[in-house]
């Protein structure tokens, strides 16, 4: 049998809180990989679209410590402050996904 | 505007060419972090629902062979086969997702 489950919660709702700095920040440095939308545009990119905000931030800040290490986020992430990390883990959970379950 | 965008494949394709083997595996090692349907259960925990197959590939060679280290997957990881990880890859990456996309 066939479910749906839903995953984050709507932009509309998140995007009140969102910044003009953040949304630059998603149009400059993360969506030529992950896509404004969190749906990757690269080989090799993880979607990000409704992953979880604690995931999320506990990798934006090992690829900005150098404990996680990739090409392109270990450059990336080091460009990034402490508020940049809560806006886009923000930003990307905040998508709404929904998933086909196997029940 | 509002869209949808869909991500992965129907499991009901893709359970064709899993194998028992394959099943049992998310079933013991994966579902207790990352659910059966690849939605995360654990806080911390990345959600897998529809993910790239190419990065999960990738990330669970890096588990195991050390490049990259958490103290359960690298564990979870040490017990997997080239063939299990082409399985599990393809497991969670065929699970249907839709998205949300902002135009």
């Amino acid at each position: 049998m066939l479910g749906l489950a839903a995953l984050g919660t709507t932009h509309g709702a998140g995007a009140v809180e969102t910044s003009v700095a953040i949304k630059q920040k998603v149009e400059t440095l993360c969506q030529i990989c992950h896509g404004i939308d969190g749906i990757a545009t690269l080989p090799g990119a993880p979607n990000l679209a409704g992953q979880q905000k604690d995931y999320l931030l506990v990798q934006l800040r090992a690829y900005r410590d150098g404990s996680r290490h990739q090409p392109q986020m270990s450059v990336v992430a080091k460009m990034l402050s402490d508020d940049d990390i809560q806006g886009l883990a923000q930003w990307y959970s905040s998508i709404k996904v929904t998933v086909q379950t196997l029940q």
